[in-house]
């Protein structure tokens, strides 16, 4: 008899599974142990082939190596399981290494080995936040995460509420989104209903604020020229004064102002917009306060710098980037309003995700407050860096980069060839190549050509941007978002740019002669 | 002299670094090899403490026992890398176990180890697609595959485009952004300019399209009304004749056509929309067609399957999932466009990401093709996957899944108590449990409460849905997305659905025995 029912159990011949290995089931781990070791071999072989921050070579060279590798990328039978290992080190070898401090080029941090390994529980459980019953730990979690960085920025957790979100451009989003919805009927979310005025929405934001302002104004509907750009200071903070009087100017036009959009950590300054001087300003025009806090959020974890983000506590939304100052690989944004009662007009009722019943037993979930349906487990790193690290562990990781960003400042302020455009706030530093024959042209043929001369030497990777109006044209950065970049690096890399540089002036004239004697 | 140069090289002691590790770097990759063992130990601990796909207990129970394992989450002092197992571990003993066999509730899939493992070094590396200098590789590649898929779409790669997305929310978002835009003025995106003839735009989606349909509407700022339900037939397939009435009717009162949304592979019945009559309707009403293939997409790497995405070359754009047939971890959505110009309106430049000159000189990346800015490296894992199976080694895990919800209907047919809604499309299965006193009501309240119960005893994770003014109220449903469930698990699955509502059943009664006793 228990043959019988043992053998009615067991699954037959045919039945029985010979695919591909799951990452989950009995012997998911085992194999996982397996293949990720092979995967970390690959990144170290990688990044010794590598040899530098990033592969040298032109970028259809880089491709060209790319390609043979790759082989045909959806081919009818597949390669097998043994590709895994080739193409993870040709992921590392072809990779911009955050790790190198040689590598310093954009509001991205090297990631904790601690959240990177931490991660691969939520890849392996593929731990979906949309409904209780796909990860009921992982919605504990959410909520603790949101009431732990509330009450960081100071609002009341109690009446605060938020959630994780893939970066600062889906949190800008949100912010944008729920002001728009909040002055709007609710859930229709009709961009072409007037204001409450009768008015077009507008929104304030300093004219150095992040990209994606604009961008999002145009996916909301609410179009760009809804975007009003607001004059900074001498430090590219935004001008109060300019705020108050755009304020005034929309307003006698008839519109109706919706928002203003406070930047702290601009991406080229790490400028702090004075939120106590615009939070006043924003509410006399019935305008609430959205901070863009991806990159400066940070400073919240540093006793010696929070007093930078004076006065977040009082605005009604925020973003934070723990990407950026945080060190979690991406995607780790936060979206946090004040008041819980912000996210109504986002609020879903799915049959087959939180259906009411359901809710009342205590199957609850997030769903209502993402802009996403399927959304993974990012949280799980960030809780597990939090609780490891703690404020005070977070904080000197952020003093460390910015000192260094000190450093930097100082070494490039005493350097002939290098000239410094503005002191470092946070953990960037802005400055440019002095050419010998330092006119706008040349000067910006000069920094933007020894920028990709280290890019094609794999010799460093730095930032750049533009500030033709301003101070004047290309200027080059550095990003100081790795804590283990000692002073000595900073010395290096800034012989590589001058290195560049005189490089880059030599082949040019070179170039020069050579056409003349043509 | 050595000596001295040495010295100078190395940091001095106040610089070294001595906080925690990083993921990248030279011992990064052992450093994540010791924490990476911690956490899959941990996962095959936790998973057996859990003992099943849910951990047993209330969800009130379950959150007391997730915080008290986690502690306080952001302190002031960390409390060091030890947590990582103890945190693992919970996180996996409160996870929802897709690998499970009872585990059949939504429409995400248990992920293979192969693309689990792949996706670890993308997240050491931190690779971002936001610009050319962060990945050289991951741009490549992502180019690579999205031609790949594209082509396996029936699009001409050469003038496709595409882009990796969170999910099918972001790409079914993207495809009403692109159809908004591309009668709009470009750019400035504004909502509130009319459309082309004047009236409001329009969208069509069967009444059964995803719930993100209406949500982005909202968010596009065109209102949830903007989105006009369309009948579908005894299948739950959009009806191509009310689609066309439905189009004559918004043209009649003034307005415009702008978008058909159909769905390949809907939530509940996996039904297809026919877009062979579909396309040509739209088309005479001037709109664009966008499909949301996020489930049923898979069955394009299904020789015996694929013929039910008949016609998907000639739409405008599609949406894909491979977190659902595709055997990802989350995220790994695509958006693809017939035109690679569709996504003209998305274009940004940004002095830091993606200047011009450095675009000439072959710097490119696929800024303007995401909502996005800093994006992670989702495409490594699914180019590893994609090179590995080949089409034909998805397509058998695709076949064995419908195969699978085939035997589950069959039995399901089979069972006295319980009713099948429908025939399986794809994998997925709808039926109730009929209970004795079958009256809509009770019904419902069974069907609700055996699920409960399920959930709460850690036995079995099936989904519902409702199809209240349809077949009935609430129903149950078995996704079948685990290529490894055999015959017997489907039939154990059966059986604990079974005593599970018998069980509900005699709690109810037992119950109103009782209050009338009292």
């Amino acid at each position: 008899m228990t043959d019988t029912v043992e053998r009615a159990a067991r699954p037959t011949t045919s039945e029985r599974y010979s695919g591909p290995p799951l990452a989950g089931g009995p012997g998911g781990p085992a194999e996982l142990r397996r293949l990720i070791d092979i995967v970390l071999t690959s990144l170290v072989d990688g990044a010794a082939a590598r040899g530098g921050p990033l592969p040298a070579g032109d970028p259809s060279e880089l491709k060209r190596e790319v390609l043979s590798s790759l082989g045909e990328v959806l081919p009818e039978e597949g390669a097998g399981p043994d590709v895994l290992g080739p193409l993870a080190r040709m992921f590392a070898w072809g990779a911009s290494d955050l790790a190198d401090p040689a590598w310093s080029a954009h509001l991205l941090c090297p990631p904790l080995a601690l959240s990177v390994a931490a991660d691969v529980a939520a890849t392996a459980l593929n731990a979906d936040l949309a409904s209780w019953d796909q990860t009921p730990a992982g919605i504990v979690l959410e909520g603790e995460v949101i009431a732990a960085l509330a009450e960081l920025v100071g609002f009341d957790p109690a009446t605060a509420a938020g959630v994780v979100t893939s970066g600062g451009t889906e949190s800008n989003f949100m912010g944008l989104l729920l002001a728009r919805d909040a002055v709007r009927p609710r859930h229709p979310g009709a961009a072409d209903a007037p204001g409450p005025g009768g008015g077009r929405l507008k929104i304030f934001a300093s004219r150095v604020a992040h990209v994606s302002v604009r961008r999002n104004a145009a996916l909301l509907g609410l179009g760009t020229s809804a975007v009003v750009p607001v004059d900074v200071d001498e430090n590219y903070r935004m001008d109060p004064r300019a705020l108050h009087a755009a304020m005034e100017r929309a307003a006698a036009a008839g519109d109706a102002p919706l928002l203003v959009v406070a930047t702290a950590g601009t991406t080229d300054f790490g400028s702090i917009d004075p939120l106590r001087e615009i939070v006043p300003i924003a509410r006399a025009w019935g305008a609430s306060v959205h901070v863009d806090a991806a990159y400066g959020g940070g400073v919240l974890f540093s006793d010696r710098l929070s007093g930078l983000l004076d006065y977040i506590e009082a605005v009604d939304s925020v973003s934070l980037d723990l990407h950026k100052f945080g060190w979690q690989p991406v995607g780790a944004g936060v979206f946090l309003a004040r008041r819980a009662e912000t996210f109504d007009p986002l609020a879903v009722r799915a049959a087959y995700l939180n259906p009411e019943d359901d809710e009342e037993a205590g199957y609850t979930s997030n769903l209502g407050r993402s802009l996403l349906t399927t959304r993974r487990g990012d949280v799980f790193k960030i809780a597990v860096t939090l609780r490891a690290l703690g404020r005070s562990g977070l904080g000197a990781l952020v003093d460390t980069c910015c000192e260094r960003a000190r450093y930097a400042a100082d070494r490039v302020r005493a350097e002939p060839r290098l000239e410094l455009v503005a002191e470092p706030t946070l953990s960037t530093v802005v400055f440019r190549y002095r050419p010998a024959q330092d006119d706008p042209v040349s000067s910006d043929r000069i920094n933007a050509g020894l920028r990709r001369r280290l890019l094609r030497g794999g010799t460093a990777v730095i930032g750049r941007t533009d500030l033709t109006g301003e101070a004047g044209g290309i200027r080059l950065k550095f990003t100081t978002l790795n804590p283990t970049t000692t002073e000595a690096d900073v010395r290096g890399l800034i012989a590589s740019v001058i290195a560049a540089g005189v490089a880059e002036e030599e082949a040019r004239c070179a170039n020069a002669t050579d056409n003349r004697s043509n």
